[in-house]
């Protein structure tokens, strides 16, 4: 049978989603367990290959086992056999035509930064720091000329292996929220880097050192050499994928997000993974 | 002259605050790049001495040293010498009468705990957890009997070399602030593991396993032994050491808990650490 498990973690320490040699990857951590709890090899499919240092909310894999197990045991065991910085937040059983990553409609994608003067000492690889003031609005409102679809070339690393440059950006904001600043975009797929490269061109108009324009020639002239520096990985977060609604994955079961912890409902401690 | 400086921390990594032959501790951390900075050994005091893994938002130390520098300096210099875990929010300089022990008329401390079915995979050295719904108006009730000047030998543990056991407690709450628990506690002093004890017990209140009259009994008691067990350090951390006003020391320009980050001002970034 068919297993979907919505996943969070702290990407700080592994060397990005995909499988290593070292065994030093989520994917790895991930496979290390589920072998431990199902007692067979279990490779996995999921649904955004996050960079080393990037995070994730509410990442999704899936899996094939024969081991037939209540979710809430797929749940408690895995977690008791994970690292402490990868957490199982619900596990369901799915049709075997769902595939973590090509069933998925979109992904979204949170940048999490903090502006102040002082770097900050407790989230240092959980949040990415401007000690500069940024013109929040104007990246908002430059950001626009990135929705529908286009062809990211400019914002694609040298070592993508997509077969196409072409991604469909369904929303992008930028906004300020206490004294965080948040970028989120949500888009079909992203090509390797999109989003920090994205993130690095905003970076430029919140500081003023670009206009919009220079963002909109910069994607229509599709050379990675004309636009800026990647952004760190640093403050960056899987928070999101949609699939069709016929595969009936769980929603509001996801980890909610350390900056809003603080404002989330008071019954997050009832929504259980089952 | 005497500088003041207000420190956050990290304390996952280190021994905690004390220094160690290991030089494994935040003093260790804080002197090596202290020494850096001003080319002479620097001892320096603290307001709260906190335990292996307990944080701190708003610590103070005192220094002295022959040194003149702006205070934007000290801020600056300092942050670049030390390790990511570690940040100097703001530096003032005070008269030799001031110490950033002796001098404090209270501290306060802060528990931090998200209450859910799943552990937290982002911030696992940064919060307490509970799988297990508290029940937290017992919490805040019971612990009023906390209130005002009483032996605290209950709370206290055997390594504790304080001369007196007798605190004064000016203030304790327990309350939900969306999907966390935040227990605050503020007193003259503290006498070690003191919080970590009384949160503790409160923990066994939550779980509804004593009740407020066990509280003020194993209070009255005066022996560690009947107490409940010691809480863990994460999610504990020193939010705020209040000095006579007199010394004129900054307010308002410690590091914002990553828990208020989302609602704190938007104008954040303008506290400037001079």
């Amino acid at each position: 049978m068919r297993i979907a498990l919505g996943i969070s973690y702290d990407g700080s320490h592994f060397s990005g989603w995909q499988t290593q040699p070292a065994g030093s990857s989520v994917q790895d951590a991930l496979q290390r367990a589920l072998t431990e709890f199902t007692k067979h090899p279990v490779p996995i499919w999921c649904a955004g290959r996050t960079d080393a240092g990037v995070h994730a909310t509410a990442q999704v894999i899936h899996l094939d086992t024969a081991v037939d197990r209540a979710a809430q045991n797929w749940v408690r065991g895995l977690n008791s056999l994970l690292p402490r910085n990868i957490a199982v937040q619900w596990a369901r059983r799915v049709p075997d035509s769902f595939n973590a990553r090509f069933s998925a409609i979109s992904r979204q994608y949170t940048y999490v930064l903090m502006e102040h003067s002082v770097r900050p000492a407790h989230l240092p690889h959980l949040i990415a720091w401007s000690h500069q003031r940024l013109d929040v609005l104007s990246m908002h409102q430059a950001a626009q000329v990135l929705l529908g679809t286009h062809d990211f070339s400019a914002f694609r690393s040298a070592q993508c292996q997509a077969a196409s440059p072409l991604r469909t950006v369904h929303a992008i904001s930028v906004e300020r929220k206490g004294a965080l600043i948040l970028m989120q975009i949500c888009a079909n797929a992203f090509l390797h880097h999109m989003v920090r490269n994205i993130m690095g061109s905003l970076m430029q108009i919140g500081k003023g050192k670009w206009t919009a324009e220079r963002l909109a020639t910069v994607l229509q002239g599709r050379d990675r050499k004309q636009n800026a520096r990647t952004f760190e990985p640093n403050g960056l977060y899987l928070t999101a994928v949609n699939y069709p609604l016929e595969f009936q994955l769980p929603t509001g079961n996801n980890a909610l997000p350390w900056w809003q912890l603080a404002n989330g409902s008071d019954t997050y401690h009832a929504t259980h993974p089952h």
